[in-house]
């Protein structure tokens, strides 16, 4: 913040604002009320929220300092209770969630209200400083996404044993997230399936209803969550014999994964891995995909977060980060129409990475 | 939009998404992308979305129109797409997602840009209009609400059988959970758990490692999902032999529906709803509740919506229109600090209302 001479940094999307309190507004599902966090520069973070979440903030955050309106107040949701501690804290420069990859819980209205009631302040985008930030895990993180891992791979060797012909893309799913949920998942908000004879017509689809059948390729591609945080993988099945060429691309994906897995360390740059990973898939005389921009990205608080394996991504990694290597073929094999898709999460070690998605 | 003389609307909530669309983007679980719908005065809804999610909208919406770039790009995250179709509809008057309890799928420096490129352009705020179209459910609507409860009041079944004390309110919320998703709930995305002696410290609190002990009241504030619909009530239960005056607040509060549901039918003013539920509290000799704000609500694709059950709140209830009932006790008893709280899910019909949380 000295850096950006920032005198403050407002934030409300509820991910980030549990980042900076170590609590979670579990009512910010409920899209009434904003719940603010000020982090002044120097002194100690400031909790802008309802009244009703008074007691739990006090209760479950490190944050002591909460100020508090009635909610809900459609005509000021908050508005002046952050103004008055800009106020306070006498800011001429505050950053927000403006750029990219960020969605704050509060409403355009009060965006644009907010900035006519100061109109000294000059108003920043802080989404890489926030981005920066929760890029790195702690411990503490780490071990809640090996806790969201571990839940869903105990789901996919329920649903690798169970899964079989006739059943429906939504039967194997739900046989799936229960799997993950009595083995110790919070939640499994992301759920795609895919299925077909060689490859399936989506890598984001709901389940559906159609049947599986002998000779599919099915996969789930599975977002559970632990205290707040995601893992972000997917595993492919095979019913019966699928087509040869099915085989040798699923073969090659893994292949893909193996290569970039080779320079995955502190130094590599986000945008060397999307290389690596497609010129090995070109090598395996694969097509490239089209029209989708990253081939992994971060993983914490959030489902998926920057950095993007991309060619367009500046990012370089760094001890601590976790990330998913998400290789994947559009229109492979004799249907343009058909994808396939492998996905892995490793975490970036002092000196190289550890694979954190250990069962296959 | 012809009364308030818009030429589009440009919706990005993810619910709101699915609501003009029929398709939820499963991904925009992820913050990465923006997901949007251009509704015009006259013709036929456009997407604009990332072309990861083209096939999926062709699939699974009734919109046939579906623009698209390649995502991620953070330099131009859809920005370029949506101006252009706001463009080519030449728009003079654009609605949009800015005011009361929405929340855009876009980031804020887009919301700016796209002003910026679109100079001529006034923009309005659409968000009444959105939540009148939103609050009247048709009858797919309330099937999956009622869905959304069935299963729930199939959770609440369960741990009514097997709560004790000795057992954790983790330990009961996760009995819950897995009960509600075992009887066809899609998720369970809410759930606060409250207990103590007498009462509970919080009425939004996620479930705590505290222990159950005889004597206690035990609350669950469930919030499950099927197809995207949400129920939202809670269930009060007795551990043993609570303090007779908890007993007697819980009577109280359920007095308190019984009177609100006495006069809830079209044409009743929610302000007056709350204002009756506090009346008959305050018979009863219990004190008032403070700050907070509202006594019930709205649900549908979002686990709140609007109307607020609130003396501040201009609404009057119309024919389907799926609302809850919340009256509630802060500080009742010995303890200012102990909450009870009750509620139900009432759907209004042509003269009258059906209650739709049955099981009590």
């Amino acid at each position: 913040m000295t850096l950006r001479e920032l005198d403050a940094v407002v934030v409300s999307n509820p991910r980030t604002f549990r980042y900076f309190s170590d609590h979670f507004p579990l009512l910010s599902v409920s899209p009434t009320r904003a719940w603010y966090v000020v982090i002044p520069k120097s002194g100690v973070p400031i909790a802008c929220i309802p009244s009703i979440g008074r007691d739990d903030v006090l209760a479950e955050s490190w944050i002591t300092d909460v100020r508090t309106w009635s909610s809900p107040n459609p005509e000021d949701e908050g508005r002046s209770t952050l103004v008055n501690v800009l106020n306070e804290l006498e800011v001429r420069q505050v950053g927000w969630e403006s750029g990219r990859e960020m969605r704050p819980a509060m409403t355009l209205s009060d965006y644009d209200a907010i900035r006519r009631a100061l109109p000294g302040v000059a108003w920043l985008d802080a989404a890489d400083l926030i981005w920066s930030l929760r890029a790195i895990k702690d411990e503490s993180e780490r071990s809640s996404i090996r806790a969201a891992i571990a839940a869903a791979s105990a789901g996919f060797a329920a649903i690798s044993a169970e899964l079989r012909p006739g059943m429906t893309e939504r039967d194997a799913a739900r046989i799936l997230t229960l799997s993950a949920l009595n083995a110790g998942a919070d939640a499994v908000p992301y759920l795609a399936c895919g299925s077909g004879p060689g490859g399936y017509p989506s890598l984001t689809r709901a389940p559906t209803t159609r049947a599986l059948h002998d000779g599919d390729v099915v996969s789930f591609d599975l977002g559970a969550t632990v205290d707040g945080y995601w893992c972000d993988f997917n595993r492919n099945y095979a019913l019966g014999t699928p087509h040869p060429t099915a085989t040798a691309a699923l073969r090659a994906l893994s292949d893909v994964i193996t290569a970039a897995r080779a320079i995955t360390r502190p130094g590599t740059s986000v945008a060397t891995l999307r290389t690596t990973m497609e010129t090995t898939l070109a090598a395996a005389g694969l097509p490239p995909s089209t029209g989708h921009g990253r081939w992994g990205h971060g993983v914490g608080l959030d489902f998926t977060e920057p950095p993007s394996l991309s060619t367009h991504d500046g990012a370089v990694l760094q001890p601590n980060m976790v990330i998913t290597l998400e290789p994947l073929i559009v229109g492979h094999h004799t249907d343009p129409r058909l994808s396939l898709i492998a996905e892995d999460m490793l975490c970036i070690t002092d000196t190289g990475h550890e694979l954190l998605t250990t069962d296959q």
